[in-house]
C-alpha cells in the first residue's frame, strides 16, 4: 500500500467532528474551552479519548504523571514504538485546537490505518502529555519532561494550585476517576516521535502556507527584572525628590526594545508581565517587577542579548536600584533532520504549500527531542491568533496536517523494525 | 490670658504619649498602623479617645457618617463653634501620624486650655473626620464631605469593601459598638476650621522649617488611561504583527513625562497604577490600563495639562486605541486669608521657622473650606515619607505644631462672639 493513500483515507469530517465533541468539555461561553491540567473537565476529555479508543479496540495505559498512551499494534509487538500526540488540557482562557488537534490528528491516523486495513510493522501509540499548559500547576509540560527523564514527579511534590490543592492531590483524583485505564511502569521509549500542532503564529497564514515543516524551536530566556526606588505622596514629592520605580522601570523597558529591535524581525522580545508595588493612583511607585521573555532561533545571538540586558537596564536608572535574574533558559533545539526531510517530503508529495520554520512556541516534542528522532508539523491559525477562546484554524488545513502526518506515521512504523529511523540532533 | 501663655501650656510628652498610645491600635511590625475606616481597629481608637474627653468631662457626639465631635463648652453655649482635628482611619500601609497627630493635636489644644483654666467665648470642638483615607471604603474624605454637604450617605449606599461588606454594614456595626456616644443631627456650621497635619512632603524638612503655613490644596485631575491592543503568543509572532499595549502604553507615559517636565518642578505628575492584562509572562500584552495624577495650584495650568494629556496619548500610538477619561477634577482651594495671616502671625510671635505653602495632598480642609474659614498648620515629615510605616515626625516638631494650633484657636475661640472671623475664600 503507498503510503499517500494511508493519507487520503484521512477522514476530514470524522476528525473535525470528534474536535468539536472535544471542544466541548470546558467550553466558554466565548467559543473557547477552559480545560485545566488535572481538572474535571480534562478528566472528562480523557475519559471520552478512552471511551472512542476502546470503542476501535485500541489498549490504552496510563503512567505516574497520566500520561495516555492509545496503542495500535504492529507486527513486531515489542518494537519500540512510533509516537505521536499532543495534550488535551487548556489555558484558563484556551482556545479549542491548541493541543486538542495533535491528538485528535493523531487518533484519527490510528483509524484512517483502521479504514485501509493497514498493518505497521511496529506499534503506533498516541499520547496526550499531561499538564502541558502549565496554567494550574507550574512548571508546564510535566508529562513530557517526567517522560524523557528531564524532571522526576517528586521533583513536583509541593507544587500546588491557586486554591491551595496540590498537585499530587489533583493527579491522585484523576487516576482515581479513570481507574479502569491501566498504569504502565517505565515506559520504553519510542523510535521517533511526531506532533502535530496548530502554528499559534502569523507567519503560515502570512505566506499562504497550509503547512508548516518545524526545523526546530528556537530559544528562550526569561528574565525577572526588579526596580526598587521609593514610595512617596504624588501631591506632595517634588520630582527631585522621587526615586519613582515605574517612571525608571519605563525608561528601561523602552530602552531594551530599542536595543532589540531586529529589522529581520526574529528576535522576540516581550515583556508581558509589569506588576507595580503599591499600584495605588495617588502613590509614587516603589516598586516595579517585570518579565523579559527573549527568543532567537540562534543560541549566540541569545547569549548576547542577555548580556545587553544586564547592561541597559542599569544604564537607565537614575534614583532607583535595579536587580536582572535569568529564571529560564533553554537554547534552540534542532529537530532530527531525517525526521524534518521526511516531513518536508511527504508534504511535497501530497502537494501542500509549505513553509520550513523554526516553532516559537514550547511543545512538549522540546523534551521528547532529547530521547528520540523527533519532529513537528504545524497548520496555520486564523489572525496568529492562540491561548484565546477566538483561536481557529480552517477544517481543510487541519485536515491537510492529518494528512502529512498520517503520510510521515506510515512511512516511520512501516521501516523495517531493525533500521534506524533517524538521529536525534537536538 | 495672653494666647501665647496657652500656646506655652501645651504639654509635648502628655501629646506625644498620647499619640504612641494610638499608634498602638492597628499597629503593624513594621512600626506603622493598619486602621482602615470602620474596622475594629477604628472602633477602638474611638473608644480610646471618646474615653480621654470623658476623663475630662468634655461631651462627645456623633452624626450619622459616624464623625466625632468633642466639645468644651464655651461662655456663649449656642455660638457656632471653633472646630479643629483631623481623622483616625488609616492606609492599609499607614503610619502613625498621618490624621491622628491632627485630632491629639487638637485633644491636647483643649486640655492646655483646661490646665490654665481659659474660658473662651465660643465652644471649642475637635472633629475626628470618618474615612479620610478611602483606602477601605472609596472615596475618601466620606465624612468632611456629608459634613459639608459635597455628598449625601445616600451617594455611598451601594459602596462595598474588598471583602463584599458594605459601607452601611461597617458604619452600623461602628455605631452599634459605640452606642454609649450620643448622636447629633444637622449639626450648626463651625464658625471656623483649622486643622493641623503631617506635611507628607519633603519641602519643610528641606528649607529647615518647622512650621507649614498653608495657603491652600492644589488642584488635581486624575485620569483614567486605557490602551487596547491584541494579546498575542510572545515566542511566535513577529514585531510587526503586533499590537502590544504595554510597549505602546510605556511609549505614552514616556512623552507624558517629557510634556510635563516642569522646569520649576510645580507641576505634579504620576503614573501610580498600571494594570497589564493578561499580565502574563508569555503573551504579549492585550491591555494596559493605567493611572495619570496631575496637580498644580494654578488652575489654568491645570486646564492646559489636561489639554495635552489627551493628544500626546493620542499621538503615542502605533497599532494599538488610546481612550482618555477624566474621572476626578478640583481646581485649586485657596483657604481664608484671614485664617492664614492669624497661622503665620501666630507661628511668628512663638518664633518658630515656617514655610507658606500650598498643600499637596488632599485634606478633610479642602472640604470644610466650601462652608467656613479655614486653614491648616503642617508639621515637617521625616524625609517626606508618609503612608509609609516609616513615617515619622519628631516630638519637637509635633509640639511646635500643637503650640502654633493653640494659638489659634485660643484667638479665634476668644473673638466676640458676633464678630465676623473671615471670609472663606475658596
Amino acid at each position: 500500500m503507498e503510503p499517500s493513500e494511508v493519507a487520503n483515507a484521512v477522514n476530514g469530517s470524522r476528525l473535525w467532528s470528534r474536535l468539536m465533541e472535544m471542544a466541548k468539555i470546558g467550553a466558554t461561553t466565548e467559543g473557547g474551552v477552559n480545560r485545566q491540567a488535572f481538572s474535571n473537565e480534562d478528566i472528562e476529555a480523557r475519559r471520552l479519548l478512552a471511551t472512542w479508543s476502546w470503542e476501535r479496540g485500541y489498549d490504552v495505559a496510563t503512567d505516574e504523571i497520566g500520561n495516555i498512551f492509545i496503542r495500535r499494534r504492529g507486527r513486531a509487538s515489542d518494537a519500540p514504538v512510533v509516537l505521536t500526540g499532543s495534550h488535551l488540557d487548556s489555558q484558563v482562557s484556551g482556545g479549542r485546537f491548541d493541543g486538542a488537534f495533535g491528538v485528535m490528528a493523531g487518533f484519527e491516523v490510528l483509524e484512517a490505518f483502521d479504514d485501509v486495513g493497514l498493518t505497521t510493522n511496529r506499534p503506533v501509540e498516541v499520547v496526550v502529555w499531561s499538564n502541558e499548559e502549565g496554567s494550574r500547576f507550574q512548571p508546564g509540560a510535566m508529562g513530557s519532561m517526567i517522560f524523557a527523564g528531564c524532571s522526576r514527579l517528586e521533583d513536583f511534590r509541593d507544587v500546588v494550585d491557586h486554591s491551595g490543592m496540590s498537585l499530587y492531590e489533583a493527579l491522585e483524583k484523576t487516576h482515581s476517576a479513570l481507574s479502569d485505564i491501566p498504569g504502565r511502569t517505565k515506559p520504553a521509549m519510542p523510535c521517533a516521535y511526531v506532533e502535530a500542532h496548530i502554528e499559534q503564529g502569523p507567519r503560515l497564514e502570512g505566506t499562504k502556507s497550509q503547512i508548516g515543516v518545524v526545523t526546530g524551536i528556537q530559544g528562550t530566556r526569561w528574565f525577572d527584572v526588579d526596580v526598587r526606588g521609593s514610595s512617596a505622596h504624588a501631591g506632595t514629592t517634588p520630582r527631585r525628590y522621587r526615586a519613582d520605580a515605574l517612571q525608571e522601570a519605563i525608561s528601561a523597558v523602552a530602552a531594551l526594545r530599542q536595543r532589540f529591535l531586529d529589522p529581520d524581525d526574529v528576535l522576540r522580545f516581550t515583556v508581558g508581565r509589569f506588576d507595580v508595588t503599591p499600584n495605588s493612583p495617588n502613590t509614587v511607585p516603589e516598586r516595579v517587577n517585570f518579565s523579559v521573555d527573549i527568543r532567537h532561533p540562534d543560541g549566540d545571538v541569545l547569549d548576547e542579548a542577555a548580556e545587553a540586558l544586564l547592561h541597559v537596564c542599569q544604564a537607565s536608572m537614575a534614583n532607583c536600584m535595579i536587580s536582572v535574574k535569568q529564571i529560564f533558559g533553554r537554547g534552540p533545539c534542532r529537530f532530527s533532520e531525517q525526521i524534518v526531510q521526511l516531513v518536508e517530503a511527504s508534504t511535497r508529495e501530497l502537494g501542500f504549500q509549505f513553509l520550513r520554520m523554526p516553532s516559537g512556541a514550547f511543545h512538549d516534542a522540546l523534551f521528547i527531542a532529547d530521547v528520540c528522532p523527533t519532529g513537528m508539523i504545524f497548520v496555520p491559525s486564523e489572525e496568529g491568533i492562540s491561548h484565546n477562546p477566538a483561536e481557529n484554524s480552517s477544517a481543510d488545513d487541519i485536515a491537510a496536517g492529518t494528512r502529512v502526518l498520517a503520510r510521515v506515521i506510515a512511512e516511520l512504523a512501516n521501516a523495517n523494525e531493525g533500521s534506524t529511523i533517524g538521529t536525534k540532533s537536538n
